[in-house]
């Protein structure tokens, strides 16, 4: 298997995760936030879906200009998942392993440049970090049959 | 940077940020959970820290055999976070780039054999997860000045 591959699927055995949390998010709980400064549940579910897909595009553009493009407009959480997760794989499946080697343009937000692969490990921490706080409050609405934090990949 | 001193740093970068949480859980919520079902704070900042030391220590040797050791008795958890944090920082220091590559027995636990470098990914990926559980946690607590998920490593 091929490094981009095998990144492809460890993204997947992730958000394999996210999604199954985010079908759990009935609309009357979309605006549920555990605390008054804590990211209401639509926001949070919203910012992990948009987030990976810009660092992806970023990483494989080799500069930050996907950060500043429109966004989905769709209302309903499940609804974004699906079409988040397809142009994020998408894009993952367009990168060859010379691709996640290239230096890429991303000082401006952290400090540094990167290969396009470890701008991809942080995209991917960012997502665990949330998905976690996204245990919670999933938990906090009522369930309580969740799955494992990934999916063996 | 050697690979190793490179995860060495990467795995800071994150657990600074765990043990920035865990110093501001008091101990009159050590018993806090959040619901019925989820773990209590002190519960699951031990689970964090003893998790990542035995994936550590079993990358290291090359087999499970360090799931079964006797965990440390530390009541406080900053003491803990400590001990606990320089007991994993002299494994991953004494690692090489040799040791990263090597293939080690962990498919008792993963259902497959993985090189030492993926193991730690993983134990990583379980760290961060918990982590971000931990946010909602002590923001549960009445915290709002809380760090990033990560420390620019």
């Amino acid at each position: 298997m091929s490094k981009a591959n095998r990144f492809l699927h460890y993204f997947l055995s992730h958000r394999d995760v996210t999604n199954e949390l985010i079908s759990k998010i009935g609309k009357e709980h979309y605006q549920y936030q555990p605390t008054e400064t804590s990211m209401p549940a639509s926001k949070l579910a919203t910012h992990i879906l948009e987030s990976f897909y810009k660092f992806a595009a970023a990483a494989k553009e080799g500069h930050l200009a996907p950060f500043q493009e429109k966004v989905e407009e769709e209302s309903d959480l499940q609804k974004l998942a699906e079409i988040y997760t397809d142009k994020t794989r998408q894009i993952l499946e367009s990168l060859s392993d010379r691709d996640l080697e290239r230096e890429i343009d991303v000082s401006a937000m952290v400090g540094r440049n990167m290969t396009a692969r470890q701008f991809l490990q942080l995209a991917l921490d960012h997502e665990v970090h949330h998905k976690g706080a996204l245990f919670v409050y999933v938990r906090e609405m009522g369930h309580t049959d969740l799955p494992m934090f990934m999916k063996r990949s």
